[in-house]
């Protein structure tokens, strides 16, 4: 990871501005994972350090437009660009970010070139889809299964087959591979946000649905509910909920198991992903720790 | 011309999102000057209209970004989508507009989608500067001008040189052609903010300086100002002006010619882009009539 680091310190410098410098040095790097996942799938080749380098930088201008799009005033536990440097900052830093990306991204060959570019346009539609969902309740699985897959999951599975292709491995399996880890990293962020406390969480609890988020949990519970259980969980939908709601919310996420059934999908699409590279233990693992991470 | 228009309507069309193409067609297409440019550069080059389309999709998207960070209501005299829609889908839609355009650009050759890929990260690194530069007054010319380059000339500048470069001619000359059609259009732009009134302008004359924006006028009139003038003039500074105080501008960039000096540069810029292309009559001809302009 330290030639990443240094990929990723080098493509800054080359910005040659250091208001930008400075501005990087603000961004908590997050754990990687993209990155991490790039040097365990090619490690040999000598241009994997520069992709997964570029990768972190688009990465990065997402999370910087997410931030500004969703108003946040965290990212990873401490205070985002947006909410220190404010929002036109963190719109030109990330416009600055994509662009040396793709400006580097250029040096590969067409088929990776594009498989990462095009996962940029994917991501950029799952959040404007993300935001269309929030104004209304959604009970649509595929509809929310569809956005999540733009927005979470197309720049981890373009990561993987980029890379895949890099050590002329499987792209094809390395793809499915990395949609389904991302996706299922998703589902299983989706759950902790209702079972948490908020000390874990770093913000209160069911903010998901406050925010007007309906994630897979609220999806099946509406499927289960009665006529009149639907019109009050609709009802609720982003607003601040009253103690005794997000009560009755949890109780009947329990009665009629919607945590478990979100839990079931994200272990079988799990599932899918080790399936795809069972012969590589590491990545295996990977999904293994993340499977547990929500107990 | 209607062959870029096929090309960007079936490049918004891929992109596969009604909303999209919804928000598209609201976005006024303005004058297609880069495409244009293009298609004269390069008019047998069978990619040229692609090339074209790529160029006016991040030229839109980075207006879209531009009127988020300028918090502009209107954009070629219509409400811009920041006004109508809000910033966070201005965002959003120019973010999906450049990686829709950079996934594009994979498919020329290297030399062409490095240079348009790295004119992005030049305007928006010339956009930061620009905003920071608002925050006091700048007298210094060439800080002023790195930062018009950069901002408001790199882009025409990567399209006349890629164009060049898909018709293979001489890529230097056609580059210095673009950079300087740029610049010297900008430089009357800033002139003509000045010296046109409201009713042209469709906005307050002199909106520049109450904006933090210290052009070319305003840079030369402190050069030529005694300290107290300085001063003054200083303590105007993005502020909004007092009718008194803006006779007072003007009286003193008549007195000492600051808009006749800016002007005369912006003619030595436009004659150097003139010899640099000077067998090609009708890209002599689009710099005359953009000189005249402004008388």
């Amino acid at each position: 990871m330290q030639r990443v680091e240094s990929e990723i310190a080098r493509l800054i410098q080359e910005i040659d501005y250091d208001e930008v410098t400075h501005l990087f040095t603000m961004l908590s790097g997050g754990k990687r994972l993209r990155a991490k996942l790039i040097l365990k799938i090619a490690p040999d080749d000598e241009k994997a350090p520069l992709l997964a380098a570029i990768v972190e930088l688009i990465h990065a201008a997402s999370l910087l437009h997410d931030d500004v799009i969703d108003e946040a005033l965290l990212r990873r536990g401490v205070a985002s660009v947006n909410a220190t440097e404010g929002s036109k900052v963190a719109v030109m830093l990330g416009d600055i970010l994509y662009s040396k990306a793709f400006t580097e991204l250029v040096g590969f060959n067409k088929e990776i070139a594009q498989t990462i570019a095009a996962s940029v346009t994917a991501l950029s539609k799952g959040e404007m889809q993300d935001v269309k969902m929030a104004e209304k309740f959604n009970s649509d699985e595929k509809v929310y299964l569809d956005m999540l897959y733009l927005k979470t999951a197309t720049l981890i599975e373009a990561a993987a087959k980029a890379s895949a292709l890099l050590a002329s491995k499987d792209a094809q399996k390395y793809a499915i591979y990395g949609r389904n880890l991302g996706l299922s990293f998703q589902i299983i962020d989706d759950i902790l946000d209702i079972t948490s406390d908020e000390a874990t969480l770093g913000k209160p609890a069911m903010n998901d649905f406050v925010e007007g988020k309906c994630t897979l949990p609220y999806i099946y519970l509406h499927e289960a509910l009665d006529a009149q259980g639907q019109k009050r969980l609709e009802a609720l939908h982003a607003k601040p909920l009253e103690e005794e709601d997000s009560k009755w919310i949890k109780e009947k996420m329990q009665e009629h198991k919607s945590i478990e059934r979100s839990f079931e999908l994200a272990k079988e699409l799990s599932n899918e992903a080790m399936q795809a590279v069972k012969d590589d233990t590491e990545l295996v693992e990977i999904l293994q720790i993340m499977i547990k991470r929500s107990y």
